[in-house]
């Protein structure tokens, strides 16, 4: 169905039924278990202290693209401006011109806009929830889409470990809640980051460059990392000590946070009190039953703006992390002159939700009226209505001549009952149910 | 801060502090109010055997601009194309074309394409619930926004007026749950406006004209829409004959639905069976326990698709309508090939909102805990793991010089209980609650 890009017009006639490239459509079933799960994690970050906020889903386009953003920038979609004129569309030498607003890319923007419009109004040390929406014009591929769910919590106005601590706790509590005990947090500091690669030799001109890399370990390993830095023409003397440094761990799994064991996989010469610092924080996540941290020296995570602790969140059985955060405390001042210090941590909602068993709905009992095509509608909506009083959930279902799939349909979405509707049917007392299983 | 309107490249640099114009942030206390509201209608929408579904916030342009979305489709954000170049923009003829994704300006649309898509795995008969934000952009004016919530049910696949009748008490159900009792249904049917234009003697092909006319009688009165059908030159026998009609009620409340008072206010020669129709219709829903239907004859409903039965929702206290719907029968086939019955209804939310009282959070016990800024975070946030065992809410909070603000702004966020952490509190045992009010 869906139209070729052969030209402008064309695609604008031929709709396809498709919803657009990377985007979804949920049925009632993923829908339920994807509104069960947000409601597990925002009752769980209430708990803790935080209080749910909203934006909308746009922004000027002269925020989305301050710079803040990274490479997700490059991703927003642009809306257009209102009134734009043929002239107008000409004279633009490149689409954002023709933008005015954007969607956001991440929920982390807009929360700084948020509180730079109502500082006034939040109080010193301000917890935010943030569960919404956000798109990005990636290349659709298996697990990426262009719209998709973020939640994210945010200290704002903490300069302590105090909001680091807090918000991992949060996190991994909602995790625990969601039957994803056991997780594991990966931790690191940008301040260590920049602290070890001076240690190691490279210009500190170079260190963006450098992290960059880096922050592929993951995905290229070790030898990719130090092969691209080689090639990238960084000090050799530095990629030589980072080589070495790559390779000191015995075990690929990241180490007890300890500053001890902290500084066995550190170069010499990095900051003492730093190491002290991070090792006190890791330890303050575990006596308040954070769970586990673990101490990852190479772990960088990609956005510029992070300015300390930054860390991701994973479960032993999974390969891919659960969601990640960190410090940014620059972020917010640039848009109040004043600095504001601030930390988050976003969980990738998208990766959990699949995880996650949803229990079908037993606490309502929730019942189904199978009637003839030919029944009066009014009775049977007062027998609907009466039934209300009794029941959690009625449904009218015209019976179908083969009535074994609409069962199984209605078992399927929490149905517990049924009964039949007949001529002698006068009240709900009239009623005889059967279960469904 | 804002910019002005000086050129591409200048408003890109300067960001605002304020969200997009005619668009909201939602502070924690609106936030909290506007999910409980939200809450209380999802609840009762399933209750009456609705089901919850979802569909991206954009849809191609070419589904949009279909001509399905009457004036509506006119205020569609447009999202522009991917990988423009300079030459697509020079090429362009109007900013649609530049434009192959939009923002949904309803839920209607995209529910008719998600049938579409989705039919196979959908029963016979469908009842969905849409919430979700929707984006026009309107001339920003006191209580119009730009993005907004709507509340929608819709029932596909049901051809008789067990659609309209559960469709309505289904609604006043939710408006009555949120505390709005004594709501009234205002009922007409668009055959029925094709049957009356006919006995007036308008020209059928001037029937839409003339709707859109009578349609602003709530706006411009009987003598404006009277006076506007004359400068506009419809037939003048017509015109006279609709002003007598229009004169006819004595009193300006919509009349009772019964088909002998409707007969009272229709001209001579309107299809009887239609009427019948109708006062079967209005009286199942009052039967079923739907609330009280008045028949209005001059309800028109401005969207171009609607084929039958059309209604709104007041309250007696509000000058203004509070929701809406209709049955549209020719909309879901168009992408089909097949004709598909739908009817649906649509709460006004962000009218209703307003006026919801919404009870502080009681059932859950939240407290308070005050800390000196120098306090140990890990003994801080093990004390708020520990108090969650017992309580509903923690909140931590550095104590301020002056105690007494932050304390009526946790009072005012649903905290009822505080407490001092010293050097001296070892655990939850040592804390001294005192209640907050």
């Amino acid at each position: 169905m869906r139209s070729g890009a052969s030209g402008f017009r064309q695609n604008r006639r031929m709709p396809s039924v498709t919803p657009p490239r990377g985007m979804r459509d949920f049925l009632p079933a993923e829908k339920a278990r994807r509104e069960h799960v947000l409601g597990v994690i925002r009752s769980t970050y209430a708990a803790h202290g935080f209080d749910e906020i909203e934006t909308p889903v746009m922004e000027e386009s002269s925020r989305l693209h301050a710079g803040l953003g990274g490479d997700n920038e490059k991703l927003a979609f642009g809306v257009l401006r209102r009134g734009l004129t043929r002239d107008d569309l000409a004279r633009a030498e490149e689409a954002l011109d023709l933008a005015d607003l954007g969607l956001r890319f991440d929920l982390t923007v807009p929360l700084t806009r948020f509180y730079a419009t109502h500082r006034s109004e939040l109080p010193a040390v301000f917890r935010a929830i943030q569960i919404a929406p956000v798109w990005r014009a990636e290349r659709p591929q298996r697990g990426r889409y262009r719209q998709f769910v973020q939640c994210d919590i945010d200290v704002i106005g903490e300069a302590g470990p105090l909001a680091e601590v807090e918000l991992i706790t949060a996190t991994t509590a909602a995790l625990r809640a969601l039957g994803l005990g056991g997780c594991r947090i990966r931790l690191n500091d940008r301040r260590l980051l920049t602290s070890m690669l001076d240690a190691l030799g490279f210009d500190r001109d170079d260190h963006a460059a450098v992290l960059v890399t880096v922050d592929k370990l993951d995905k290229i390993g070790r030898d990719g990392v130090v092969a691209e830095l080689r090639e990238r023409g960084f000090t050799a003397a530095a990629v030589d000590a980072l080589h070495d440094l790559v390779a000191r761990p015995a075990d690929p799994e990241p180490l007890p946070s300890g500053a001890a064991s902290m500084r066995a996989v550190l170069p010499d010469g990095v900051d003492e009190a730093l190491v002290q610092e991070i090792a006190a924080l890791a330890a303050a996540v575990a006596a308040a039953g954070g769970g586990e941290v673990d101490f990852d020296p190479f772990l960088v995570r990609g956005m510029g703006y992070y300015t300390g602790a930054v860390f991701e969140i994973a479960h032993p059985d999974l390969p891919y992390s659960l969601g990640g955060g960190g410090r940014y405390d620059g972020m917010v001042g640039r848009f109040l002159g004043a600095d504001v210090p601030a930390a988050g941590f976003s969980i990738g909602f998208e990766r959990i939700v699949d995880l996650v068993e949803t229990p079908v709905d037993v606490g309502s009992d929730a019942v189904a009226l199978l009637h003839d095509a030919g029944t009066d509608p009014a009775r049977l909506v007062a027998l609907k209505t009466a039934l209300l009083e009794r029941a959690g959930r009625v449904r009218l279902e015209r019976r179908p001549r083969n009535v074994r799939p609409l069962l199984e349909q209605l078992a399927a979405s929490g149905y517990t009952r049924v009964a039949d509707v007949s001529d002698a049917t006068v009240g709900v007392d009239d009623l005889v149910f059967r279960p469904l299983h």
